[in-house]
Formats: structure tokens, sequence, C-alpha cells
């Protein structure tokens, strides 16, 4: 079977040729979030001939799959190397699904902050930690030529802190790892203590498996990882604490490349200016194929169809 | 006076740190609209030495000075080349400015098609072709490290028909004019006729003045121009008419780079999969500095305050 044909088990929102490849959108009924789910992907011209490896975007607060594909330019670089990017909406979504009383945008719908609820009622559809780590690959391994045992993660803001955590969490899952602007210590900002609160209760060991300086403590294992920070964000001091992250590799000695970039802000701009060389960098990792990802491929997802379209 | 004093009759919208410059949005009031008008300018980081070209991006119908901003990626460009890009609004804006009577997105605000109409009630405020050409400028030769006697054009349908008009009617005004999925004959084209026939009313000698295809038989003074149009455009055959055009230039002997492109719809995704092409087109006229266009800069812009900042 083709993967033109799986893909019908997907609805094809739109699809528009972009740098050789094409961007295309599709919702398809989620089992693990119970409730239907949009998400775009963008394929390289290379995967006409074979498949491509996969970065994973994940959004900030607000957004949904479609704020990457807009505005950060990156068809052209994902073009040039080859890559596939995969960007799944912010949170679940339906007038069934439960959101912020007060309709704060910092919680409930657009903010689902990349993890596995266990309060009531947030964990009927709050699980995007699995629909992102196991869910949305399997989709993309059976209706896309994609090569989901080569993928990466990169966000920006809460996606920046759902990228680095799912890394941490999974350092033999994903090559490498990038983030703009993440919230870097969720348990120590306001955005992160809300979501948090509602969404995992007042267990605290609960709340470590979500807050990336907690997990560089525990996991030891390395990943290649890099964060950009503008140092004109207005939520760098009481969201963000990238001084918390540097500190927290700074004393287990975990490599990161943290760059602070003088003038920039919290905008796509941002991400805009800098996306190349961060999709330079997960390509370097992505297209080093070796016998480990190959076995990797093989255990992951024995559903993959092989390179056929 | 430096140009941040100029730029205060402006009032500043966003400031956006952009690929080393600045992506600035501003509200100024309109003599020629007489309304107050909005527009963003981008200021690639060369800016900060010394005065740089300006290329002009006219967007399409329901656009504003917004959309290219954030979907063309055309920052990294100019930052590259060491271009401005302004991108004014497509139309007069404001409650007391005559809409479509219905509403309709293809006329009135939101579409002020690059003229200056005769008729009432649109003459009171549509008159976009003198804000583009005359306006304009001055605004920013006062307020900004623009040396607007190196000028460009190009835009997107409806900002296509706009680039090539005005630039046709003006030929030692431009370096080189560009359009992407242009309406190219809107004599002959339902959005022309019905926009022409609201603003100019009845006289077709009038219609001649902002049509491309009629223009290009009555003015043999050659500017660099180039179009690029997908062939997968659902408005090819009824709205744009590039065939027109095409003919238009092989009668006249106009030279023209007309590309066709391959499975390339009409939206942004087309334009930002070859924006960095027209703006490489577009350096290649504006970084060439001669002693003509140091006369005319003398001419039409005798306020310029020099490089100064």
């Amino acid at each position: 079977m083709s993967h033109a044909d799986d893909r019908d088990a997907l609805s094809q929102i739109s699809a528009n040729k972009c740098f050789g490849g094409q961007q295309l959108r599709y919702s398809h009924p989620s089992p693990t979030l119970n409730c239907s789910m949009t998400f775009s992907v963008y394929l390289p011209p290379q995967a006409e001939l074979h498949s491509v490896p996969v970065l994973y975007w994940l959004s900030g607060l607000t957004c949904s799959d479609e704020n990457f594909v807009n505005k950060a330019g990156a068809q052209r670089s994902a073009a040039h190397y080859g890559i596939a990017i995969v960007c799944p909406d912010t949170s679940p979504r339906g007038p069934d699904v439960a959101d912020d009383p007060e309709g704060a945008w910092d919680f409930g719908l657009g903010a689902g902050f990349y993890l596995n609820a266990g309060q009531s009622p947030w964990s009927r559809h709050y699980r995007m930690y699995d629909y992102i780590v196991s869910e949305l690959p399997r989709v993309l391994a059976k209706g896309f030529p994609l090569d989901t045992a080569r993928s990466s993660l990169s966000g920006h803001s809460m996606g920046g802190h759902g990228a680095l955590t799912i890394a941490l969490k999974n350092p033999r899952r994903y090559r490498s790892v990038s983030a703009f602007s993440p919230v870097c210590a969720p348990m120590q900002c306001p955005w992160g203590k809300k979501a948090f609160g509602h969404y995992l209760g007042n267990d605290q060991s609960q709340w470590r498996e979500y807050d990336t300086t907690e997990l560089l403590r525990a996991n030891p294992v390395q990943l290649p990882m890099r964060v950009d920070q503008g140092d004109a964000d207005g939520f760098l001091d009481e969201q963000l604490k990238t001084e918390l992250l540097a500190r927290a590799c700074r004393e287990t000695g975990y490599a990161i490349d943290i760059r602070m970039q003088a003038g920039y802000d919290h905008s796509y701009f941002f991400i805009a200016s800098f996306i190349e060389e961060h999709i330079r960098f997960h390509a370097g990792h992505l297209q080093a194929a070796g016998a480990m990802a190959s076995k990797a491929n093989a255990i992951i997802d024995t559903s993959a169809p092989g390179n056929n379209r």
C-alpha cells in the first residue's frame, strides 16, 4: 500500500507547493486526545525520491499548527537540507475540550504544555505528550514518506519547553533538540505554576517530570542541544529564566549551546532570523544515518512501508 | 535634524529586530488619501551606516501592509543585499472611507487598485497612485535613511498590477519592476472591470492609463521587468491573463522575463519560494549608483537630509 493510500485516513485541508516541496495540512481523529486534531507537514522535494528525516516544531502559547508554517520561512532551509517539518497544534481542540474558566490565553486551549494531565477535567483530553511522542509519529510513518526514526525537536516558548522536556525524557529517540525562547523552568514561573497546578495537581514529583532544569539533573544522557534567546524579550526574566537552564547545564556538565541574541524579542521575526541555523544544526544530526538508527527504525515503527509513495 | 527626529511626525506601531535590521510599522495622516494610513518598512542592517535603496512591495486584494511582512520571508534577502522594503496598505482606510456597498472583497477597502479615482464617492479617498508615487516617498525620505532615488517596485496580484502600471508610467523614476501573479489586463477581467467602472467611470481612455498591456503599447521606455506566475493558480485564466502581457511584450518588442512556475498557486507560499530571486534581480539594478541616479535624487527629493540618522 502506498503512502498516498494511507493518507486517505487523514482529511487534507490544504496543499501548496513551496520551495519545490509541498506544504500540507491535515485533520485526523486522535484517540490519544479524544478529539479531532489538525497538523501541518512540509515535505521537501527530496521526499519525491526517498523518505526524509523529520523535525518536529512545537509552537508556543496561543498558537496553532499554522503560525510557524506562515511566519518562520523555514521551508527554504528544509528544502535545502531535505528535512520534513511537522507542526502539531498546541493543545487538544473542540467544543467539549475543557478550557481556562476565565478564557485566559496562558492555560487550556492553545496551552497544552506538551504533558499528560492527570487531573480532572483535563485528563480527558490534555495528553499532548503522548500525542507528540507516540500517536503522531505513527500517523506520519503510515501516511508520508518520512523516516520517523530520524527525528529531532525544536520549538518556541511553551513549545521550546515541550521540545526540551520531550527530548530529555527520550534522548535515544531524538537526534537533537533546539529551542527559541523556551520556558526553561516551568516550576519556577507563573505560566508553568498555573498550568502544572491544574494539569498535574499538587504532587511536585509529577511537576519535575516536565521541567527542563529538573530533567537535566536527573538524566545523564547527552543529546545535541541548542537554545537561542533574545535579550530584548519581555518574558525573559519572569517566565523564561534562561539563566536557570544555563546553571543546570553548568552544574551537571550537560553540553549546551545557549546564545543570547542582542536586541531580539519574543516574536516570529526572531525565529525567522535564526531558523536557518537551527535547521542546519539538526540536519547535521539527522542526516548521519547509522546502524543504530536503522535498528531503532525497525523497533519503533514496524509498520513503516519503506520508501515507496 | 536627524531621521529619528523627523520620524516623530509618524506614530510607531511596532519595532522588531529581524535579520540584524529593523522591521518597523507606522501610522501617519495622509493628506493625499484624506485618512490615516499604516505602512511597514524593513530597514536592513546597512541602514545603520548609510542610506539604502528601496523596494516597494504592493500587496493584493484583501491584504494590508502586514501580509508580506509576516509571510514572504523577504527580510533575509533584504538584509543580505542591503535593501529596504516598504509595504504600504492596499487602500485608504477608516470608517468614513466608502466601501463596496455589499462588502465584497474585490472592491473598495483593501482593493484600491493603485489608481486615482475620478468618480464620486471614491475620489474623496481613493488616490493610491498619488500616495505611492508622491506622498509616501516624501514621508520616507524625511523619516528614514533611505535613498528614495534608488527605488524599484514589486507586488502580487492586484499589487502586481500596481507595480507594473506605476513603473510603466514612471520608467525613469524606478530602476526595475517585478510581479508575482499580476492582474495583467484589468480592462479584460472581472476584477478590473468592476473596479475601473466604479473608480474611473465609463471613459475607457482613463481605463487605459491603468492597464499594463495598454501602457506597454503606449510607452517605449524599457525598464528591467520580471514576472513569475504559477500554473496552478486558480485565478490565472479568468483574472490574471498572463498571456495578454506576454503578447503585448512580444508585439512591442518590450523585453520581459515571464516565468510560468509549474505547480505553484496564488498563495504566499509561492511568493516565499521566489522572493529571493526577485530581490536579487532588483538589487542588481538598485545598487548600480550612477551619475544620472544622483541627479534624479536632487530633482525628486530636494528635502533629503543626507545620510545622517
